[in-house]
């Protein structure tokens, strides 16, 4: 396995679908993408097989079928076995013992069949009379690149920048289109490029110093179907037009963004629109001028809309400025009470993105009450790839496993009403932040490419389960069998465990200030970011049920209820809701404290089964590969020890009871 | 008052001597600091006073007479009755109704007189049949700066480094000048010019690279008495001389230093020596090779003799990889531990420069046990004046409080054993971190212009009460008067002020880490640095005595009983030696914890007082200075409500014992 191939390795089995077969393809279709589909279906024939292709002028002579639904129908024989209409963006693959065929209605549904063939032939998982029809549940895919133009990433674990260095964007072409192939591979479809904290020379971007390169930027990704979308900065009217305001209301201020943003068009006609921080942690904002972030969002939209582009307006706004004394705010209500009233008010090319939970990625934290609950808003959701709660691409942490939870979370909304059902409907897509960087294995941990993968494959499907795209994963990485199955294991073991060394039952932020690796367990309790446990001698926890800050409240009625009980509500998210005095009793008949170290000693032994378990491996992977993943491990089970060690000790020290099974905690 | 004077302002009033006897002078010397004197007395009764002066060739017509002894003492009539001997660096002043004599026997004192006369005027205090002799107690006084090549100042509060910008020794000349003035003005003898922290380009200060720049700073403090100390880093032989190891006992790295120092030498011929920093924070140093302090030490010391400069060798060395689970190992020892079995080991030209306390520069800790405990060494105090841990120069903390304390523990070997006593002998001097930068003010709060001062003349006269200097300097500052005598008051109010709502009666470093600003109770606690407290529900603190880790058994056996017994301890510094229960009765018949509470409550209360009485002199202060210490109270007075709050909810949480006065703490 080499780690910068990430799952297109060259192959050391032959192909389950003859050779001769897959040589000899005929094709049909036209158009940038679709000429880039079949380059991808000969180049990646040729990189993981050394299969030379060959396009032949027959339709029946070829062994491989590729093309658009328009130009290859009226020369296939048997088209009405064809399904009658293909969606956007999808696909239909079927397998024949003489031909295959990989068709499309559009030319990035053509790109992603060819990648599906190509990944399921990896896995030795195709045979003849094999149909596979997909499209995207969700039309928004989207990488958030949190670059900063001085080639560093807030919260990147991966190296320097994949596009900036030294205030310029400078990288490897090569490397950029195997990026692109990367992402488009999994369905990627829309990424942006820089941090949504858009200071210094980022404001630039937007500007004729930067539009060239940015174009050039847009050049590489487009034949893999992926339009640009870059963060811009509200009070750019103010820093880099010279206005006196910003104020979305002041005509000027409108003028100015719609010249501003047309000559970006003028650059990069297909741009798919732009994103905004707003309001946020010391980002300018609407707020500022008295404005709501409708008004703020609209106007931007407005200058957006001649040429197609769409508004991606963040919702992670809430008061940062909080006094830790004051018990009745709650910033878990911001997103909530800061938008649900401004539904239906967010003209029709703004998306909301909307943080799956309604602190900030946590490891353990409810759904954002918001979704279901926005009737006349188009949204998307936020998750993070990039481990920045989740142990820094230093500790393994498999995040398709914490995802399929919030796909399945009912949102109680009616029927059909869980994230995973939403997804294409109001729920029209999905970002995440990249944990990608300049590390030759991409993203640090060579392991957490999973992540990467298993975001597109999500995006693309909702309902996927995390088992089996760990599985996928691994076969793909480092071909099927049973190393892959064994990883698939230690991925599928790694949430779990990360959730039991952490913080307990949906407390969160107990992470070091600032770099959010390792615990800290009072780190953020008196701060002014309203994170706060709140933990005395006999009790943990924010009430934020109706007796408390009212958060419960915010859900749908059956969601509402469920919460509100400690009875009823999640084990695992019980301290998010509740206030509990120590001495509570869980469904295990253990008290809470217990449970707290119990959940503690495992996850560390969860993390040392883990480390054996890659041990085990050493014969069979490639020594680099063994080596980085296994010092990783090495800093993994030292920080799982930190975790239990304080834990443990913060709440014996509080509490003076010792664990029931006699286990040593430290005084 | 001008921020930038300091103790050098224009004189509203006319001096207290008559301006013609002042004006007319003669002088009687040779050498450049003897120059150097001369000019500064004309150069500052010019400035302060406006009053030009002349120089008279008939010593009888001169209204002052300066000079050195063996060059005025065949001119003076009624020489006898001068005083016999005067001491290197003192002087004697004799006011007369016709002639005032200043007098040294050597040029340093003359140019100390200049000074301390001109202080003395400025301050109203001179008048005919005075006499003033004075002499330095110890022999070294020296601020060192832990500035870096880049500009920026390791824990500095005061804008960028004074002498460096962008990797070059790069200053404004007249300001440098100025600041040599400041420093020789309160006896400032030595300077380090650079971070002990050695890293990047400070590696190359001691090559030719920087030298012939460093010889030009060299040249600037000469006149002023004031010699260069450049800190050393001690694995230079790798870094810069390309040699395989740095081992002190390895020839070939003593060759290599003997021939830089030589070298530097070459540039700077009256370099004072070098102050280093090793085995200590992850600097290099004797115990990567296996040797002892004393053969580091030694090395260096053999190729500074032949050009007479000294090392100054820091003793704050300790493990800073710890776990906190492990009791028994205890940071406070450290420096004692790894010194005290060296005494006598040391080469002649060596001084230990070890920290007042054991621990690093808190608010409140016992002093050093090393103190009078090492019989056969030199060594020098180390202080700081930069406000790391009591309050960034944005709080206000009077310094020469905390030092006055230190000066009086009497170390109790045997009679005349205070920190006082032992100055001058063993003791030979006094460092301190400076406060210093590019602020205009120089000290980032003006008020902290009193540290700076109050170092130099505590160092000049370990004796000094911290409220003669507080007098002294407020009236050398705002002029003599009800302003000054008001702003004394504050000044002599902070520290007390400060130990109040900071970390309790010795409790140490509760202190957010790496900034060493505002409160982080816990913040210290599970780190590798050896600075714990151990709260639980019941108790607090370490047991230092013979029961714990027997760091009162390092002091002279009247010391250890002290300190052994909570009943005798100093109440102040109660919880750095003892873990006691919040129950423990203190002397006042209240709790631990109701102390805790009280101190608390009653520090940010004066903090209030403190801002009220500085809102109480707006019209008699220059705006400038009025609003930027008003700015910087309004900080610190939010700052001591977080520790107040924070402390006082902190251990009410753990307790569940409300203040027995019914104030407010939040829960």
């Amino acid at each position: 396995m080499k780690e910068y191939d990430c799952w297109f390795q060259k192959q050391t089995q032959a192909p389950c679908l003859s050779v001769p077969s897959l040589k000899r393809f005929f094709s049909a279709g036209a158009g940038m993408v679709y000429d880039h589909a079949i380059a991808e279906y000969r180049f990646l024939l040729k990189k993981c097989w050394d299969i030379p292709t060959e396009a032949v002028p027959d339709l029946r002579s070829a062994g491989t079928v590729l093309g658009l639904v328009a130009d290859l129908n009226p020369l296939l024989p048997g088209k009405e076995t064809l399904p009658a209409k293909i969606p956007a963006e999808g696909f239909y693959i079927r397998i024949g013992h003489e031909q295959s065929i990989i068709i499309a209605a559009d030319e990035a549904g053509l790109l992603y069949g060819v990648y599906r063939f190509l990944a399921l032939l990896m896995q030795g998982a195709l045979k003849p009379g094999d149909e596979i029809q997909e499209a995207p549940t969700a039309r928004l895919r989207m990488l958030n690149h949190w670059d900063n133009l001085d080639g560093s990433i807030e919260r990147g674990y991966a190296g320097r920048s994949l596009f900036y260095q030294d205030n310029h964007l400078q990288y490897d072409k090569e490397r950029m289109v195997a990026y692109a192939r990367l992402a488009a591979s999994v369905g990627i479809n829309r990424i942006s490029i820089n941090n949504v904290n858009v200071r210094s020379a980022a404001k630039l971007l937007i500007t004729e110093a930067y539009l060239p390169a940015v174009a050039e930027l847009a050049a590489v990704f487009r034949p893999f179907g992926i339009r640009l979308l870059p963060a811009l900065n509200f009070a750019a009217p103010k820093s880099i037009g010279g206005l006196s305001t910003a104020d979305p209301l002041d005509p000027a201020v409108a003028a100015w963004w719609k010249e501003q943003i047309s000559l970006v068009y003028r650059y990069i006609p297909d741009l798919a629109g732009f994103i905004v921080k707003a309001d946020s942690e010391g980002e300018s904002g609407p707020f500022q001028y008295g404005r709501t972030h409708a008004e703020g969002a609209n106007m931007l939209a407005a200058a957006l809309k001649p040429h197609g582009g769409e508004l991606i307006w963040r919702c992670f706004v809430y008061n940062c400025q909080q006094d830790w004394r004051d018990h009745s705010m709650d910033r878990a209500r911001a997103a909530y009470d800061n938008f649900i009233a401004l539904d239906g008010q967010f003209a029709d090319n703004v998306l909301l993105q909307i943080k799956y939970g309604p602190l900030d990625f946590q490891v353990l934290e409810p759904v954002m009450p918001l979704f279901g609950a926005l009737k006349n808003t188009r949204y998307v959701m936020e998750l993070q790839i990039t481990q920045e709660y989740t142990g820094h691409q230093i500790d393994l942490c498999f995040l398709p496993w914490l995802w399929e939870r919030i796909m399945a979370f009912d949102t109680a909304y009616g029927p059909q009403s869980r994230i995973r059902d939403l997804a294409g409907k109001s729920l029209e897509g999905f970002a995440a932040v990249a944990n990608t960087g300049r590390d030759t294995n991409w993203t640090g941990h060579t392991l957490a490419q999973a992540n990467l993968y298993g975001f597109g494959r999500m995006a693309w499907n909702p309902a996927l389960e995390s088992e089996a795209i760990a599985r996928e994963w691994s076969a793909l990485t480092f071909g099927p069998g049973h190393t892959a199955e064994t990883i698939a294991g230690i991925l599928l073991a790694s949430y779990p465990a990360y959730e039991n060394y952490n913080a307990p039952f949906g407390i969160c932020f107990m992470v070091t200030p600032g770099i959010h690796y390792g615990p800290n367990i009072e780190g953020y309790e008196f701060s002014k970011w309203g994170t706060y446990h709140r933990a005395d001698r006999k009790a943990i926890g924010v009430d934020r049920t109706s007796q408390g800050t009212g958060y419960t409240g915010l859900y749908a009625p059956e969601n509402a209820r469920r919460f509100e009980d400690p009875a009823q509500c999640p084990e695992k998210l019980l301290l998010f809701f509740h206030r509990l005095n120590y001495d509570y009793r869980m469904k295990n008949g253990e008290t809470l404290l217990q449970n707290i170290y119990d959940t503690h000693f495992v996850g560390y032994d969860q993390v040392a089964v883990m480390v054996e378990t890659w041990k085990s491996l050493e014969n069979d992977l490639d020594g680099e590969v063994y080596d980085s993943v296994l010092s990783r491990f090495e800093r993994q089970l030292e920080n799982a020890r930190e975790w239990r060690d304080q834990i443990n000790t913060y709440f014996y020290r509080k509490t003076g009871i010792a664990d029931a099974r006699g286990r040593r905690i430290y005084d």
